[in-house]
């Protein structure tokens, strides 16, 4: 038996067959968008600074041409394919009417940057997060998100709707997450998920949504809004949405028996994904951003933790996620923004690429000697602080301070931040037995690696699976179409690495005492509002 | 009537022939030293890690090739040159005998680091610095000094000498500044500048130096230093040290009647060099690092003003010296090893050197768009807080930050410092009338003065008056001499920059609030120990 699972990220889909009962992946298929950006009709200048839009109907040109350039060689019988599951980026939303379109597909809406699907990344609404979360800040339920929202979140994004497009939020049917979409096209029925509902949208398994009252003083026209444009039953991850409509299995040329399994957020995706089902493993995925995940049996709140939410990534358990907001990104914008270009030839002239070079001149150093701490916050600080306002803080240059050192440091930074992260967990007495690191970092810098395993001070181990969102996303389907064969129990394959040595401690304690001293000081904010007026 | 000024710096020194009744320079030497830090036969394996030396004989074969050349196209008699003035970089200095012999030229002393000359920025004296500051702490004489000396100063470098090399602490006949030594072979006698020794020697007209018990205190062989290492009378720059000897009037080929005044510092010898002669004119001689050097006719305290000597510059009025300890090197180290290529490609392709280009693009910049704050301690911090162990800050960083940001932020920065320098003087009574910058940056760099402007909110004069340091040596010896024949009191022409925004309060508030938090800050003393252990 074999299912599908699809894997939409920002810039890109991928597809993949899977072999449940080898648990191999048999075909792989990618579909990049016009535009990580593309906005189709919408004037760039009509959209809000710090607004991030994307045309949906490229979601569904994505998904036809990576399922049925999965099936074109017909490798497999078609009826041997049992289930189908999907994970999107999230939070990205959008609006679309009864019968799933969406707005920007509407002409009188064309160039209503509201009616297009809101990425994940779109920072316009911090005027309404701040709004909801005032409104919020007594309520016991801000401290399952480790004490606030934030703008990327559906509530403020359809508070935004409705604040700059009074009319398109009128006449909408839905607002809806891309990956919940996308499972309800297939299915024709509204699909509302677990893992989206909850990370997201402030669901609670035990509690439901918000009260009515809270919701009333958040905006007069949301007291019923969990009924009226954003209702739908939420399902468990893992669970079966549907079975494939006729229209689309007409156009992905698959049978209609085929089972679609509740959508679930990307990163997640990877905990399935990497055959994690069990509680302490924390899963650290490592992109552009870092995504920590890990599985419990107990709710705890945790104060600085993004969300905790029951059923969140498998069914009856409870799902924690933390994170670090700059990661691959922070060492791409050093390449490109602080490198001189010695360092790039030479690497040129070594025939390596950048980060093996640099790797090769960092590890001869010894680290303390450039003397530098860096604060991971050039993209603010996710856990534990939880503010987007903070910045970047580089302290200890020196006149001799050299690119490598601060490269080095800003590598040293990302793995003070995951341990400040770990220790967030275990200090609220939420255990993390084994440490396992997923996406692409990880697998391209070993030297990387090594730095987290001495700054963790334990072994850490990190795991190939190719696609491994898309992977998790078939095996979660398979599970929910009630087929599973195989109950292998092996682990995937990893590459483990040990500390070897102990010399960060020192560096560390500075990490967090300068962390805690500057999150709390008003030059933080005053830089931030600072940056938002004219000279 | 002519005079002969010399300028030494860390890298040259420069000889000009000047025209006291004209007041202008007829022609200019100038002498590269074979290397920055050449230190002749000594391996560089054998002196300390910050110990920075020179081998002093470059000085007098510097001295001899400008000089010469500078007569040998016989633009005038020898005969009407009156009198020669050296300036010296300090506090650089050596141990000599008593033929005024380096000990770098005793061949059992030839791999002893102690016996050549150490450069003002030598910092290895730090230990010693540290112990005499213990001794002064609670003594009046250290309020002169800002609250502490620095290991670049004599007695730590001395007492250094004797720490690590007794054998040559017991034999030599002085210890001496690079500037006295000169002056003393060129004259013969043993002289000793009010400048250096007020400025770097806890010399006080006064007073006179420490008393037997401080010197026992700090060490029981310096209870009589004064009177035996450091023996000869101070005398007041602006006066005669003697006439030029027999040996130097042959080998300078010069007339023997010329008049040797009194040497002091290079960056003091741009006050002179400027034709300031009253109170209430602050100098900002800005290069590598900024000295900010100001006359009063009165003496008071000011916490973090490195120096306060009466005669220190001119006879009769006390000077003032405050300092930014990296201004032109930081832009430097910048350029070095945090500019990317693409920058230096497109300065290229414009035919404009890199600062011009830099400077093109950042003024096209809302400057509070970057929202970046630099604290400029990337050399320790002189004035206000008289710390070496402080290192540089960078606050506001994201991960859309550029290199044209991070510019324009270093810029600032020092700007910044400067204005701090100059409340720290009126703030504690001391008037600033008149704001003048020499040295080669603001010659250079208009954005930059603008910058500073705007910054300080005052109009500032930059003059241009070339080896301004050199024509101070030359005034003041025609003073010295005597023969003084001109009483013009033009002004040297300026550039004025008025202020033309008034944009900068804010984010100089930042950066105040934000130096005094850091400077007191743990984390500072704990990032330098870092430093200096091993991993």
């Amino acid at each position: 038996m074999y299912s599908i699972g699809v894997d939409f990220g920002t810039a890109s889909c991928r597809a993949i067959l899977y072999n449940s009962y080898s648990e191999k992946t048999i075909k792989t298929v990618s579909y990049y968008y016009k535009d990580d950006e593309m906005i189709g009709n919408l004037q760039n200048s009509i959209k809000k600074e710090q607004q991030i839009l994307q045309d949906p109907q490229q979601y569904i040109d994505g998904l036809i041409a990576v399922v049925t350039t999965l099936m074109n060689d017909q490798l497999i019988d078609k009826k041997l394919i049992v289930a189908m599951g999907i994970d999107f980026t999230s939070c990205t939303c959008l609006p679309v009417d009864k019968n799933f379109m969406p707005y920007s597909q509407v002409p009188i809406f064309k160039n209503e940057p509201n009616a297009y699907a809101k990425l994940w990344k779109s920072h316009s609404a911090q005027k309404e997060a701040n709004h909801i979360n005032d409104v919020l800040k007594d309520e016991l339920l801000l401290s399952r998100y480790g004490g606030s929202i934030s703008s990327e979140w559906l509530l403020p994004k359809l508070l935004e709707v409705k604040n700059d497009a009074p009319a398109l939020f009128k006449e909408m049917d839905l607002y809806i997450e891309a990956g919940d979409w996308l499972v309800s096209k297939l299915t024709n029925t509204i699909s509302r998920s677990s893992c989206h509902a909850g990370f997201k949208g402030l669901w609670e398994k035990k509690n439901g949504y918000l009260s009515q009252r809270l919701l009333n003083d958040i905006d007069s026209d949301f007291s019923t809004i969990y009924d009226t444009k954003l209702r739908g039953t939420v399902q468990s991850v893992g669970t079966i949405a549907g079975t494939l409509c006729e229209e689309f299995s007409e156009l992905l040329n698959l049978h209609d028996q085929v089972a679609v399994s509740v959508s679930l957020i990307d990163a997640h995706a990877a905990v399935p994904g990497a055959k994690i089902s069990t509680p302490g493993v924390l899963q650290v995925v490592m992109g552009t951003s870092t995504c920590h995940l890990l599985l419990s049996e107990e709710e705890c709140i945790i104060p600085g933790v993004a969300g905790v939410v029951e059923d969140g990534i498998l069914p009856g358990l409870y799902a924690y996620e933390a994170g670090q907001a700059a990661v691959g990104d922070l060492f791409a914008s050093f390449i490109q923004e602080q490198l001189p270009p010695k360092y790039s030839e030479a690497a040129h002239e070594n025939n390596q690429n950048i980060y093996d070079y640099l790797n090769s001149i960092a590890e001869k150093e010894q680290h303390k000697e450039h003397g530098l701490v860096i604060l991971d916050w050039h993209h603010g600080n996710r856990s534990p602080y939880m503010n987007q306002q903070l910045s970047g803080v580089v302290i200890g240059e020196k006149l001799s301070t050299t690119a490598i050192d601060r490269y080095r440091a800003l590598l040293e930074s990302t793995a003070f931040g995951t341990r400040q992260i770990i220790e967030l967990f275990t200090n609220h007495g939420v255990a993390v037995n084994e440490i396992i690191f997923t996406g692409g970092i990880p697998l391209k810098n070993e030297f990387l690696m090594q730095l987290y395993a001495d700054v963790l001070q334990r072994p850490i181990q990190v795991i190939s699976v190719p696609e491994i969102p898309a992977v998790g996303a078939a095996r979660l389907a398979i599970q929910a179409s009630g087929k599973s064969t195989n109950r292998d129990n092996s682990k995937v394959q990893s590459k483990v690495y040990q500390a070897t040595k102990n010399t960060y401690e020192e560096k560390y304690t500075l990490y967090q005492k300068l962390g805690e001293t500057l999150h709390k000081d008003d030059v933080m904010r005053m830089l931030f509002s600072m940056q938002n007026e004219g000279d």
